[in-house]
């Protein structure tokens, strides 16, 4: 029976602006960042949860996930990984908090880290990858675990429930699928903005010898740039698949016309092409460039607001974020709910740990919800693997089935010691 | 020419939750806070601005204006008057602290503290009240204030300017009829959910004694209790109006059942019926309850929701917040949308300072926006007005004109040291 007896959580920054990675039309100088969440027990068992931001601003995470994860010291840790439900709820209730959002910003990104770390910690205990616990729940227990308020006029626990269970029985069927074959992905190393043309068609050349099928480019600071990049990624890759994302640089008319001149190279879809509050820009938009299609979600900051993209037929790719949204509890209604609108879910990732974390959820959208792998691609970026214990495994445009216990999350022990911020060595020197 | 020499963020805290005061069915215990923003110069000088929240929490927002204010020492102040649209375009440029919302959340409350008190300190430095300034530009300086990203698709910049420019000529007249008769206003003082039937009867009799022709009750914890609520309520108030406010705890099913089972009341409005990011939500809701009117807005996070809410014709009344919003910059856009629109726009007030501040607001939405008092009323709550230097003057129902240099966020010095947290003595006696 462990108990919880410390909560830590660390500002871990990594200095990604000095080298242009990560750059785009909104985000030119990002410093990946990680509010890192720590949850010691007295046991031999540890959970490890985060979230992600671009750098200023992350010790604000920091200090909103302490506040959120203060009451987690002295629980019961089997008690808590039994009730992961009842948690997301306590944590949502605290009015005085709720105020600063609703769920939305800084205590939502927090609270996003410590739910990660909870779930983290039960799967751990069980001695299960995350996605492997999700899969051995039932139904009942999967919906007990979520947050279904403010969705019941498109998805009501009994319907979730009713989805999921005509999908149990084949559950194993699709953990071997992707035990063999892995999950399908894209890059985006290749098309940062700051790259020039020829790191650029290098980059796409060695993407399609690797395997990829699947390869996107930032946009939107320059349209005869735009055209250029693009002309050279499409040479490069000839007939795959071609992403573009504008990081919402656009307002809804600008976006129209800059994607329509776009057109001609064919993308799959525009990603994030204006603000993604906005789900009726995000719905003109979407009539007006067919057939490119329409992305967005990694900055949609609740259910709310998939809801009603969904809705509204405002996109047709819905691209969770593992950190933004508060964790598998509000992720899975998400999921269920693009299931119910048959668009395919394809996470964002990136960043510091995404990529690790969100590879559960697509597989949990497989396995459990979707039963579908059309249209799927989850993204990838090779940035900053190399901290986590238990780095992501990709290789010929596909992500391997994770195998280790937990939520893959955990940042190896002394990259958290260099580039703790400000007090690291890697920042004490710049 | 004078400076800024020094730029303090204070968190002040009152406890409130020990009365019930402000209590209601999402918010039962607030304590009503305020992250205020002081910038010194090396003048007899100083600009004021706060956000509100209701307590734990407050100090991120704190953090957060720290953070933003930083890069206002050593201003030349002069410059920063003459360039507030510059100041809010810098602020928010900065896509590292932008990736936390973006435009909401912590960050951009605590932005609104920082922008506000930008704002007072232009205004005292003209020696004029805030809505004053305002109403001393031209259409063109005013629109340069004013953000318009995101909105071009319902309202562009040049559209903005003629709408400006077509009332410019009849602003004084507005003015002196503001002077002589005050602006409409509504009252939220009896109605809170924690009162007992005595207490409510008795505070809305008192209201209708001193000339309230609107008064707003808190609904939504239990369906008989508010029946009996605003029977009692009703009965006192004859045929003046009544407004009901759920402070979003239902689903739009819930709510669209529980308001039909009080429409036999004859409220004016429903207010946040359901989460404030449901837009389609509230559209659904509109529509299934007339004609009760929807109202909503006091936690819409930014100028891009309120464009959708009127664009999917969700809302009857449009609820700015002072400080949930960027401030002037970012309310202006919102009123001339509203006025577009036709929706009249009632601000939400109460809190801490909320009053002192929106006012200035509607009388800028009266006399250079939509130039019309009809269906507009300014909430009114009788809390914590003590504490300011130049707090609200309010009889026979209205507002009276504000007429101190600034925007009367100044907090009265004896109340910051008594109620600082965690240190004042109000809170270290506790």
């Amino acid at each position: 029976m462990p108990t919880i007896t410390s909560v830590d959580v660390i500002d871990v920054r990594f200095p990604t602006s000095a080298t242009l990675d990560g750059s785009d039309a909104m985000n030119p100088d990002g410093d990946y960042s990680a509010a890192y969440v720590v949850l010691g027990t007295d046991d031999d068992l540890t959970g490890y949860g985060l979230t992600f931001t671009i750098g200023r601003g992350n010790d604000l995470c920091v200090a909103a996930a302490r506040q959120i994860a203060a009451r987690l010291a002295g629980r019961d840790v089997d008690a808590l990984a039994a009730d992961l439900g009842g948690l997301y709820r306590e944590i949502m209730a605290d009015s005085q908090m709720r105020w600063l959002g609703p769920e939305k910003g800084v205590v939502h990104l927090a609270a996003a880290a410590v739910l990660n770390a909870a779930w983290d910690l039960a799967a751990r205990r069980a001695g299960k990858p995350l996605w492997r616990l999700v899969a051995d729940m039932t139904p009942e227990e999967i919906v007990a675990a979520c947050d279904f308020r403010y969705l019941s006029d498109v998805l009501t626990p009994a319907e979730a429930v009713e989805m999921l269970a005509r999908l149990h029985p084949t559950r194993e069927e699709r953990v071997a699928e992707l035990a063999e074959h892995g999950y399908p992905a894209y890059t985006t190393s290749p098309g940062w903005l700051g790259y020039d043309d020829g790191k650029l068609r290098q980059l796409v050349r060695e993407a399609v010898a690797d395997g990829w099928t699947h390869v996107k480019l930032k946009v939107g600071a320059d349209v005869d740039d735009d055209v250029r990049r693009l002309s050279i990624a499409r040479e490069e890759l000839g007939h795959r698949n071609l992403m573009i994302d504008a990081n919402q640089v656009w307002d809804v008319p600008d976006a129209i016309s800059w994607v329509n001149r776009l057109a001609a190279f064919e993308p799959l879809w525009i990603e994030e092409p204006t603000s993604p509050d906005d789900v009726l820009g995000h719905a003109a938009i979407r009539k007006a460039v067919a057939p490119v299609g329409v992305a967005t979600g990694e900055h949609c900051h609740n259910r709310v607001m998939f809801k009603q993209l969904l809705q509204a037929e405002a996109i047709d790719f819905c691209q969770i974020d593992s950190c933004r949204l508060a964790s598998v509890n509000e992720i899975i209604p998400i999921l269920l709910m693009a299931a119910k609108f048959g668009v395919p879910v394809c996470p964002h990732a990136g960043g510091v740990g995404l990529c690790e974390i969100v590879q559960h959820l697509s597989v949990i959208d497989y396995v459990c919800v979707s039963g579908s792998l059309e249209g799927r691609v989850l993204e990838y970026v090779d940035h900053l693997h190399e901290h986590f214990t238990d780095p992501v495994r990709v290789g010929g445009g596909r992500y391997r089935l994770p195998e280790a216990p937990g939520y893959s999350a955990q940042m190896r022990p002394d990259s958290v010691e260099a580039y703790r911020y400000p007090d690291g060595p890697q920042w004490a020197k710049q």
